[in-house]
């Protein structure tokens, strides 16, 4: 590995390649982000986190980073059938279903879950039902160039032909045609279209389909494939730095993101394509049917069957980062309360360096973090090797604390401030906030009032007094009652 | 007025109305909302609680209330046009300002600000630039229609036409078509316009102009009164119940898009019109040129000039529910922190009615605060008087307290539970975040590790022990070290 070079895995090239933007300084950087249409589960927690790494490491190595993920909110809601036809489009508009609602409504708890999380919100975080013109555009484009057909209304992507034309059908997902025809998820639209493996880039909607807009073609609504490469070409351009999303996007989601690109502006839209692997339940895949489908508000809270606990946040943060993101990540009550401890060992550490005094008496310990912290990252961004160098220093933080070992005065103060670069810049692991201080501060009251009650028994009223004035100057006022003390805050 | 209707004051006929909506149980309601280009200041304060308080009333009166309110995204940024027009073309994206990063930001901020001040979020938040094709469709029905033309590739509406044909052009505002000529916000374009009084439905993007769209008559974007037409049909249908927004928005934004829902629809958009009244700042009208243009985040701060201390987010709600919303406000540090008095004094009466016990042996106090607010509510939303009743019970409650009233058990528990729903419910207002409670934490330990200290000089040990085994419990550890004593949460 080149000293002090960045290298990134490549999913298109299978290998680490050495990171150069394509303009000097800056980096652009598109990452597929959620379906709005249900709550956010483990699935989203991870390609969130390591996309969040990324982003946070370039920003921290000076580059300015245009980051965007797309909100996919074009849904199939469809009004009740049983109504007809032509009863739908009599129906005033207020007593329809308004997918706009449940997509916002979705979006929100989404994005309370990431930050959560303390996942930086991307820059810019662009809606598919908000780019339809810019879809349409590329629609037209991919038209002209022969690549696609229309059939009834709709648009398809003509596979075959690109495939025949330039050799690239398969480039990222290494598959090859045939093998892809049983692949895409589209499951209408068989007759209409000319071959198996061709995708819309135009559906027309059927009466009872509520989303739809004016187009060329028909009323109707975007493919899913083309909302990335209008949006990313919108807010990146065409040819951008960093294509991400997980790895169960790899096909044909990417595959399919390229070969538009391809047809429509000439050339794939990303130099580097970053995909992070999955999440398994005890060994399972996720999913609805398995009854292991976990939300993130059902891991914060504890409510889900699965759980033996509920796991904070930056529990999950954490669990997450122990993984490179390259590697599939296992999800059990085991390993998730292994990493509760691990970070409360770490935040603990942490909060003590400001209790060690330097001197160089003794066994000297001069910290090396940050340089083995971007060792580390420069190679892929290897987070669990951030992790265990945090936790060498760990061991050294408490021999410090115990006075076996000593550290200079200036070795202490940069031992501090690259603990709180790495742990809250880069790895974005924060102090969890306390919500039990009311809980504590009834118990410490009570606490202080059976004092106050012993004294006043003993007759000592000088210590009584003390206290209620002490609380007073607390902003807390006592109150003798006949029924015992009480207290409240002004 | 007639007992348990609803009449809500409509600027369209300057009377108030019975409430009758267009679909029984169901209330369309579109507000305008924030242009975010910048931060939210106190003028945004003012229509978001209005609105959110009629929100809250109507779904309190069991109305399925679907209230829309926009996001005015479409931004006049420009590119540095000394770059030259070829230049710019060939910018790189990634080099370029990106007004949706800018407008996104803003977003968030405004929507953390009215998270703060406790105004709930609408059903929908649709953005301008989300809506271009709905925009261009109601173009094309103003120009079938023969209210609009086409010139040098922008759009504009035929302001005396539409007057001459309908007389409607001012039945909102009371203007009389030659007072407004003046009145338009639009300064160029004159010279591709027929008259003075029209407006654009469309303008064809200069150069250097960043955000633009491909349309039927040029690259380019829609006008300001459009957003409003397309987005309130799209959600709510093309007619609804209630429009509101702030009073400076009478002339000529809603006057004009009535105008354009007639031209293309046939009728106006909403039954009621609802604007609430402006805040003006000692007195004066709040501006950037006059120094008195304050952020509510500076406001919550206590960051500005103007500001005497920091006013916390409910203290700004409570001093604008103060007054009716169809009055003027003058906001003041005196009024403010009269304001900041009345929402202690309020929350603490309501903490207090817990310890209430209720009896039946002296004057006897009955509780008729819910009937109160409802018939207030009931009057175009007259929050003031329902403060002005809840502080009455706040005068029954201390009275209570004192012992010089009696309550009923049942009384009582309907009391707490009106307040509750009054409070909490109808006007918004919650408890406080207490974000004191470290200092607080803090200043306790500081007693009881001193009453230890006391003790364990005074060979008190049981005491002692008995102390830090109570800590425990709360799970507080303490040390004993040459120091002093140092304590940690675990």
């Amino acid at each position: 590995m080149s000293e002090n070079q960045l290298l990134i895995y490549n999913t298109l090239s299978r290998k680490k390649e050495v990171f150069e933007p394509l303009i000097q300084g800056r980096v652009g950087m598109y990452v597929c982000g959620p379906t709005v249409y249900g709550d956010a589960h483990l699935g989203h927690a991870r390609p969130a986190i390591t996309f969040d790494i990324i982003y946070r490491y370039l920003s921290y190595l000076g580059y300015k980073v245009r980051y965007v993920r797309n909100i996919t909110d074009v849904g199939h809601l469809e009004n009740d059938s049983d109504d007809g036809e032509d009863k739908i489009e009599k129906k005033a508009r207020l007593d329809q279903l308004e997918p706009m609602e449940i997509a916002q409504h979705y979006t929100k708890r989404y994005l309370d879950a990431m930050d959560a999380l303390n996942v930086l919100r991307p820059n810019i975080q662009p809606t598919a039902s908000g780019h339809i013109i810019e879809q349409i555009e590329v629609i037209k484009k991919i038209l002209d160039a022969g690549y696609a057909y229309i059939s009834n209304g709709s648009v398809y992507f003509d596979v075959p032909k690109y495939q025949h034309d330039t050799n690239m059908y398969g480039i990222l997902s290494h598959r090859v045609l045939d093998d892809m025809i049983a692949g895409t998820r589209e499951l209408d639209g068989q007759a209409e279209k000319r071959n198996a493996a061709d995708f819309a880039l135009w559906k027309k909607a059927s009466p009872e389909h509520i989303m739809r807009w004016a187009s060329p073609w028909s009323e109707g609504f975007p493919g899913w494939h083309l909302e990335c490469t209008a949006m990313s070409r919108k807010y990146l351009g065409e040819e951008f730095d960093i294509h991400g999303g997980g790895l169960d996007l790899l096909f044909p989601h990417h595959e399919s993101e390229i070969a538009q690109s391809v047809c429509a502006f000439g050339h794939p839209p990303a130099k580097y394509w970053i995909h992070n692997n999955m999440i398994t339940i005890d060994g399972k895949k996720m999913g609805k049917s398995l009854g292991n489908f976990i939300t993130l508000e059902e891991i914060f809270g504890g409510t889900h069957s699965l759980l033996a606990q509920p796991y904070s946040p930056m529990t999950i943060r954490f669990f997450i980062l122990q993984a490179h993101y390259r590697s599939t990540l296992d999800f059990s009550n085991e390993a998730l309360q292994a990493a509760e401890k691990g970070i409360k060992k770490l935040m603990k550490a942490f909060e003590k360096i400001k209790s060690i005094k330097p001197s160089a008496d003794k066994v000297i310990y001069s910290p090396k973090i940050m340089q083995q912290t971007i060792e580390a990252m420069n190679d892929d961004f290897n987070t669990p090797i951030v992790i265990a160098h945090l936790f060498e220093a760990v061991r050294h933080i408490n021999l410090l604390l115990e006075g076996m070992e000593s550290i200079k005065a200036d070795d202490l103060l940069r031992l501090e401030e690259d603990f709180t670069t790495i742990l809250q810049d880069i790895l974005g692991i924060k102090a969890q906030y306390n919500d039990n201080s009311q809980h504590l501060v009834d118990g410490l009251m009570e606490m202080i009032l059976d004092l106050r009650s012993q004294a006043r028994e003993a007759k000592d009223w000088k210590t009584s007094d003390l206290l209620r004035d002490k609380l007073s100057c607390l902003g807390i006022t006592i109150k003798d009652g006949k029924d015992g003390v009480t207290w409240s805050k002004n």
